[in-house]
């Protein structure tokens, strides 16, 4: 019997692709589940007086056909006359551009935010500008960004990931401030409740890690009564998008399939899987995989079009039944 | 002998055109006063969790040479992609457009604003990037906002101003806030050691009333060693620009150039003027205005182009000796 209420951890650009996927094949079932997003804040950050919600936004934008496909982020036919200015100022970053019409976005949600609603009524309230399909919660309301440890200090992601290009060696992430961070409204009870819990492919370090790591989500996951089923974001030993390398080496875990599906765990050793889908050039990875408790299939994992990207989700939904 | 230092009081647009014109003027001196403007904060107003300062942007734009003359305000060539943006998420408010070279400066403000620069500073700052010939300084760095009094209560001078056109009838002006406000570092400095002080052809109730109201502002105008000269902003009996009669009437006075200057005062009798420029249609005024102790007199007061501006502020600065 198809899920009824899915509940989705996850962060921007892997996860909007698995996302649009997912709502697709929902869509082809008679009765479509309910799908909530949990997402990503690490990358968040304050710049030039404005609250930037990059994970959030690339959802968003994606599953209401909004965004910039080839560039990969912000909004389509965007452009950066306010940007422009800014640099003229000397405000903000000059190597981290805001297109104009993703800066309505970021005033909206920084003036909504200085009125006192925490970021999950922000999303709420802003997301139901268009039908989505997707409910879209924040981890948590709290600030947790994420830092990168370099030999020459701490640095926030988006300069070590936007600026950096990676390229300065890692040796850890820090999610600043997650100790005394709580889960947003809804977010245990999404996990809690439904029907199947999804891990989309996302970074696990710095995009789908900072979400478990919110203080009881990772409980939260561990204990659901669904299965927990998470999609590879390595296919055949290399990132499918971003640079999850870089992040996976400082954390001491290979690149690939296999080495992130152990990295994550399985359920019954402490973990967070159930299940875990594999590229069809990983298939030789299922074997390790089940002997380390964590059910695996392979499958073409290319979200190449609609299509591809139901099935894709349909394999996942069908993984553990 | 020349001034070497002038001071200028006043708001936004005639002020912008005024100083333009001394501008002018001072360069074809042999040696060009330096030129400070204390401006009118009374308008500026948060909006969409954004500080906007309209005064100190015309002047600053103006002088700049960035601002729209046909428009009246804002920056030349500029866009709305960001307000649509505003409007679709229903942030801000629909009737005042936020231009988007204009948000440029608004999210810089608002950025070194909540980084705790006092608004002086963020002037200093901001007004570096042109050299502009005349120095800005807000009146205050407190927040002090007019506010209009209807029979349906008090409203934003903004949301009465640009909303509603001044068309409802004004009871009064009330500047919230100015009771405990301080003026700006330099402001008194500035009117105290000046060779001259200049009131803008600006609305006297809602432009110049605000700046005079600051605690100490008006006082140091009144003791200035310094001559103390204004420029009508009414010709003929209407006002050059803006709806100040609306203003005037709201305070039981005349739209005239004489009732105006009777209502700022000869320094004499407690009020802040020394002298009053008006223009030649006004020229029956000045008899009277000279019996009440104001030096006056009339020359053409059109800001027509910039030799006419210069004439302007020539005749201002030499009208009393």
């Amino acid at each position: 019997m198809a899920p009824r209420t899915i509940t989705v951890l996850g962060g921007g650009v892997g996860n909007a692709r698995f996302l649009l996927g997912l709502r697709e094949y929902a869509r082809s079932l008679p009765e479509p589940p309910e799908i909530t997003a949990v997402v990503n804040v690490g990358d968040d950050i304050w710049l030039a007086g404005l609250r930037i919600t990059p994970d959030l936004d690339t959802v968003m934008y994606a599953l209401a056909g909004v965004n910039d496909v080839a560039r990969g982020w912000g909004r389509v036919g965007d452009t950066e006359r306010v940007s422009a200015e800014l640099k003229e100022w000397g405000v903000g970053w000059p190597w981290f551009t805001l297109g104009d019409l993703d800066l309505g976005a970021h005033i909206t949600r920084t003036s909504l935010l200085r009125d006192g609603l925490p970021l999950s009524a922000v999303v709420a309230r802003m997301t139901a500008r268009w039908p989505l399909g997707v409910r879209l919660v924040p981890s948590t309301d709290d600030e947790v960004e994420t830092y990168v440890v370099t030999d020459d200090g701490e640095l926030h992601f988006q300069e070590w990931w936007t600026r950096h290009r990676a390229a300065l060696p890692a040796r850890g992430f820090v999610s600043r401030g997650v100790s005394s961070a709580v889960p947003a409204p809804g977010v245990l009870e999404a996990i809690e409740s439904a029907d199947l819990v999804l891990l989309a492919p996302s970074n696990p370090v710095v995009s789908l890690g900072p979400v478990l790591e919110v203080p009881g989500v990772r409980d939260a996951v561990r204990q659901a009564s669904a299965p927990v089923v998470g999609l590879s974001p390595i296919i055949g030993g290399a990132v499918v998008r971003g640079m999850a390398d870089q992040c996976l080496t400082a954390v001491g875990v290979e690149t690939s399939a296999l080495a992130v599906g152990q990295y994550l765990g399985a359920r019954s050793a402490g973990g967070v899987l159930d299940g875990w889908l594999v590229d069809e050039v990983d298939a030789a990875a299922v074997p390790e995989l089940e002997a380390s408790g964590i059910t695996a299939r392979a499958v073409p994992l290319w979200f190449r079009d609609a299509a591809s990207s139901a099935a894709i989700a349909r394999a996942a939904v069908e993984l553990v039944g």
